[in-house]
């Protein structure tokens, strides 16, 4: 990319998340993008395919980083385990550096239905990516399909009051909140009705 | 909607979905729907908003459902054997009606990403409703949107796998066995780890 005009794709971002800001999602055009961050229109489309995608640029490098994370962790390990040391040692130290955009682009992302569902789309590709991670440690398909949708619940809730709410406390401690809600729930079914 | 011609919305709902299996759902248009139907493109736009919705007609009472399932169980039951409760009785039953159907859709919806991210906001509504009822039945906010989202796990990865493969069992027995998976996944941590 580096060919392109140095910073382009971050001017590009920038602009954006301001005009999105300003006028919301839907009203806000490319060409109007283009001219906040001072590039051409044909610049915009060399690093996004649409307005929608400034949004989740970076997002195709989700699986590698989701399935390094599976891969490097000890093998006894249980799934939410590795899910909960790859949270706090990989993701949420990224996290913590970009709090202020990531409250910016929550709020834009909130405000549009569209941009809603693509939103449910990354989330599906994250539990995709840790299925798969999991199923080459090992699991059977269908514990590492319900592991891998337990960690991206796990961590988009973990996420998401961290948001919301900057008062309720640091990701780690929000993340044992969350992860003792899990196990609450899940142990919390009556015995007597098992298998009846 | 009996003051228009009888039958009209199911009439082209079968002929969307014959469209959608012939020649691809990005290639079907309104017209086409409409002329499968016997019917005009103004009458179309009389029950759906777009072609996509055909696929999602009869959402809106989902959050209905939901709320009456989780309404109407016995206080003392968990919210997983609530959700449990309410697939099997209410829920299953009319999944089984319709399972060639359901079958057919699935497909189109796998085959466009369009639809696979209006299908995940189906999930989230579904979700959405269940929090809102496990509040109303006394859950804490972070408790109600666990267990909500766990009950939507189960229910997709359920309905999922009996779509994907009828050799493999009923809907019933299907659902113990990601309900078993579910309870392995939430309490396979370490203990020395929890907290740490």
């Amino acid at each position: 990319m580096t060919r392109w005009a140095p910073g382009a794709e971050a001017r590009l971002h920038d602009a954006a998340l301001e005009l999105f800001l300003e006028n919301g999602f839907a009203a806000t055009t490319v060409p109007q993008i283009a001219e906040r961050a001072g590039l051409t229109t044909r610049s915009f489309f060399r690093y996004f395919s649409d307005k929608r995608e400034v949004l989740f640029s970076g997002e195709e490098e989700l699986p590698a980083i989701v399935a390094r994370m599976f891969a490097d962790a000890d093998a006894d390990l249980s799934p939410l385990d590795v899910a909960r040391q790859g949270f706090r040692t990989i993701v949420f130290p990224r996290l913590v550096e970009f709090r202020d955009e990531l409250v910016v682009r929550r709020q834009i992302v909130k405000s549009d239905p569209g941009l809603q569902e693509r939103e449910l789309r990354k989330l599906a590709i994250l539990h995709e990516a840790a299925t798969t991670a999991l199923m080459h440690r090992g699991l059977s398909r269908l514990d590492a399909e319900i592991a891998g949708r337990m960690a991206v619940t796990v961590y988009d809730v973990t996420v998401e009051s961290w948001l919301a709410d900057d008062a309720r406390g640091s990701l780690d401690d929000l993340l044992e909140t969350v992860l003792d809600a899990v196990g609450r729930t899940a142990t919390s079914r009556d015995p007597r009705r098992k298998g009846s």
